[in-house]
């Protein structure tokens, strides 16, 4: 089993704080992963924060199951200017493009397992000519699959995949179509399929209007967009249940009756993520030919250098990429 | 302290039993109520699901308090066709009705000290002249504050106040202005300080779009009705905070920070409390003269007479109405 690859995010955010404590965390499991980022940097922060994080600088991933017990191995990506905790710096902007190109590249030559990424800051990055909104859009032209990339919420009591992501609410009314809806759930069921093990896939396709629009009284694109989407997945041998009432296909009964509830907007399956649990939430891209998780929180500059970041979430995204990057060599053996 | 008046709801639907069985819950609390239902029907409904439940029939509600402990005291509204569950009958819309009016009048007379409603079938009701879109509205209309009503949310955890209610999500939209918003909330501030017993109230408003808009990135009404509002509120010496991301404003830290949510829409509120707690969710009517509460959920035809509903909405409704009566007739003596 080939090391997940780990990038260092933005060097001004909490990343290379939750980097330390992840290997901290997990130097005596199973779990493996080189990081990529500028090995003088975390000394100086391991120092600061007095985390005894010995670091170990590879030129290869090979090496990094070996002595992952012992230090952090780390693959080089130098910084152009020292990272100050808190003040972004454009100047830093090509090493962490830098550390998200070679994490992709190594974990499609089959060098690392998957790719999970410490969060960035995109304001600071389109300064240095960055083009796209955020790091899915990305590894997603990185990979060769553009427009493919479907964003999944996982946490250890539900899994969630808003069909419009970030949009404002009016935007994401005017841009949802069956089609979009039926992009999204193939691409949910195949990965859930082959990457998280679940033989036959039920998915729980959420209704956009109060009461799932109660006959058409309360709005039909339930029945105008919605319930073709699902007639062309069941068509297609997909299982999907719903159009359901929004507000009660979260409780912890509903949530036995399916594995990824398919949202029609960010909040409806982000207010439930997030409020039954704030921390073990990993955010999981989906279409993409390689795995890719990374914590559902940004780059916190208001607590970055402080040493109180929790690094839950990545110690849980490092986690969920392990498990998704097992099954999927198991599935495609090299 | 007066008893509570609980209406029957649909006769067809699980209010009876669930009324039975708040009373074999309650009957040896300081909890008191009187329902407004019919004594032969009830007397069945006891018989067939196996509760000893006696019933003790009443002219007025000033008897019920010394008869709690030994029997259900009803009030009589007689059916005019004998229910069957699960299959309402518009012949009975009338005796629906004037269970409401009655405990209603009651309660402005001050003979009872609150209105708990059971659950009721529009549709059924429409059939016989019923012009209300609901409970709610209706009784907004025989307390003489039409269109002064606001919907609350309360549990044990919680308590959200959607500012657009039963509408679908295109028109929620189209709908919010500032003026609304901060209705909304006004009604809110004082029910928390007169009725819940919370000198400074503090309400937490909901952005409407994701990450509360982004500075504008992802929608806009953060800016052009949300903070008008918001403005409006604190001149008038009320503790807003806001408008926050949708997402984050539910998890247990951030509940700490505030008494009640305002909502944007149905589901944004509603998610939130039924995932966290489906069974203690009350329904709370907050701008009218009366106290009013009732269970969050419907008549249940698919389970009504089958002695499998669970009453502790109901009773969460009851003990809620209970507090908020003494504490409005304490700050109001007769």
């Amino acid at each position: 089993m080939q090391p997940l690859a780990l990038t260092m995010g933005d060097p001004a955010g909490i990343g290379g704080e939750l980097s330390l404590r992840a290997w901290l965390a997990l130097r005596h499991t199973p779990h493996r992963f080189v990081l990529l980022d500028d090995p003088d940097h975390l000394r100086r922060l391991a120092a600061s924060l007095h985390l005894d994080v010995p670091i170990v600088t590879l030129s290869c991933p090979a090496e990094a199951p070996a002595c992952f017990p012992d230090a952090l191995p780390v693959l080089p990506v130098p910084l152009a200017a020292p990272a100050k905790p808190g003040h972004p710096d454009p100047a830093n902007a090509t090493a962490v493009i830098a550390a998200i190109e070679q994490a992709t590249a190594l974990t499609q030559r089959g060098q690392t397992g998957g790719v999970v990424t410490n969060p960035i800051n995109k304001a600071a990055l389109y300064q240095a000519g960055f083009a796209y909104p955020g790091h899915t859009e990305f590894l997603a032209a990185l990979t060769g699959v553009p427009g493919q990339e479907i964003m999944m919420l996982a946490s250890p009591q539900l899994r969630v995949v808003p069909v419009t992501v970030h949009v404002s609410l009016r935007d994401a009314l005017a841009s949802l179509t069956p089609a979009r809806i039926a992009a999204a759930a193939r691409t949910v069921a195949t990965a859930l399929q082959r990457d998280f093990g679940i033989a036959r896939p039920c998915l729980a396709i959420a209704g956009l209007n109060p009461h799932a629009g109660e006959q058409g009284a309360l709005g039909d694109e339930e029945t105008t967009i919605i319930a073709p989407a699902m007639a062309t997945l069941r068509a297609e041998g997909i299982d999907v249940s719903g159009p359901w009432p929004p507000d009660t296909m979260f409780t912890a009964a509903a949530r036995q009756r399916y594995d990824a509830a398919i949202c029609m907007y960010h909040d409806q399956a982000l207010i439930p993520l997030k409020t039954l649990d704030m921390d073990h939430g990993v955010n999981v891209t989906l279409g993409l030919p390689i795995v890719r998780t990374s914590p559902d929180h940004g780059t916190a500059y208001d607590i970055a250098g402080k040493g109180i970041a929790d690094a839950t979430s990545l110690i849980a995204a490092i986690t969920l990429a392990t498990e998704l990057a097992e099954r999927r060599s198991r599935s495609n053996p090299a």
